[in-house]
């Protein structure tokens, strides 16, 4: 088995611009993001056409190993010595080199990828395959509204009142949560949920069967990191702020900023702003 | 647009039995996990045949919202008056009824469903169906070695060890990570990633390439919760210890619990183990 090493591997870590806000009061900074890129996994066989067997947000870093492990956790590669070759794309017409990595197998076709069939489908956590789509997005989301504003002190507010509201973490520890307020703060819906998106997306779905869409005059709060996917989701349902209680990813901030979507992370008792900071009104204390 | 409310839906959370472990002593317990199930989201259309768009591993509850708002992000419903139906599978012959959620259009055709066409891979969180497929795995995985210990001493100090190594987490605040211990509690491998998963994947993957496999005289701790899909991977590499700093899901304890494997959640400096606690060895202090 052989593995190549590529020359420019993306980095798994981003400088990005934020405003920071405490006590009512910005200043700018720069900050680290972590990198969330998409990996594509492709399986190959002498004899066979090659196969996408997966498409996952990642970290880039140890994508070799990524693919390896996938392919273990799949049942589809059990030892070492079935595996041929592991690189990236090499197709220079192929602007997504190093997100694309080809597992080589020694065997002449590839396995069985049946047992795979049932796990094709999304959880609609992997996301569209990163930067590429980003006109896509934009012929499929309207331009958000931004005309009006939030208060930093509202927005402040808000964490501790999902902590209060949310029972079923309170009884298991084990659940994420995202809710819908108001300009004012108030909580107008709150789900939780193993999975972060499909927390986001009962409350979504809440406000589409309740005909509340467009949310242009609201604001969500999420309980945990903000990906990329949750910013999409956000921007599907017309949402112009996005509050998260964690870090935002570095795609995250990227599709927030291409939209205008006014994206705050490590929401406590401050908050970072990265995109978007001319919905919010500062209030110095 | 009308919607069938089910009479009898799984619930939100699960009691579970558990060892509480203070101080090298153990005490049983019981205690509520939320519950983790596959849902499939099905979509209708009156002159076609229904599709599978989604299936997710969701916590029970506001299923409808659910594959609503699965249907907005992905933009396949931009309305709610594109809506028909949304009802729980009727099908007597189908033991998943409240794991399935049919949504039934008002066009007479399905949307295009290509743009969904990229989404249609795993990033492996989506897990197999649940119960159904306990066969098909107790089949695809060798039974776990059950004979080596591991001092609850050794267990409380791995997060301190986790903490310590995460240099991605300490930059961004934005990551997961897996790490590898050996029974007496050194560390031989770590890896980070938005993915929690995909850190996981990243570790086992290394494993497999150094030809480490299987791993059964290792350990495995998570910096998050431990979900259904990361029970998995463990067996897959032959792990019989999987420690996660927060909670488990219902489905990583009933599948931990088929394979034996020792579960241990909300590790600081005491812990729960929820499964296969014959591997442990107290140390009263």
């Amino acid at each position: 088995m052989s593995i190549s090493t590529p020359n420019h591997r993306p980095k798994a870590r981003i400088r990005t611009r934020l405003l920071r806000i405490e006590q009512g009061q910005a200043s700018a900074r720069f900050d680290l993001v972590a990198t969330e890129e998409p990996l594509e996994i492709r399986l190959l066989a002498a004899q066979t056409h090659g196969k996408t067997v997966a498409i996952t947000m990642r970290t880039p870093g140890h994508d070799f190993e990524l693919a390896a492990g996938f392919l273990l956790s799949e049942g589809l590669v059990r030892r070492r010595e079935e595996i041929r070759r592991i690189a990236y794309c090499t197709d220079p017409s192929e602007p997504q080199q190093y997100n694309i990595v080809n597992v080589e197998l020694n065997a002449a076709t590839l396995p069985d990828l049946a047992p795979l069939e049932r796990h094709f489908y999304t959880n609609s956590a992997c996301g569209v395959c990163g930067k590429a789509s980003l006109e896509n997005l934009q012929r499929r989301y309207a331009p958000l509204d931004s005309s009006g504003r939030v208060s930093s002190q509202v927005i402040t507010q808000l964490p501790k009142q999902l902590r209060a509201q949310q029972t079923l973490f309170a009884q298991t520890g084990g659940l994420h949560a995202a809710a819908l307020f108001d300009r004012a703060g108030h909580l107008l819906a709150l789900r939780e949920d193993v999975g972060r998106h499909n927390a986001l997306d009962k409350l979504l779905g809440w406000a589409l069967l309740e005909n509340r869409l467009p949310l242009s005059e609201q604001m969500v709060l999420v309980s945990g990191r903000a990906s990329y996917e949750l910013v999409q989701k956000a921007l599907a349902a017309g949402v112009p702020v996005l509050c998260a209680i964690s870090a935002p990813s570095s795609l995250a901030v990227e599709l927030a900023q291409a939209f205008n979507l006014t994206l705050i992370g490590f929401l406590r008792d401050s908050f970072n702003v990265y995109s978007g900071a001319e919905r919010l009104a500062l209030d110095a204390s």
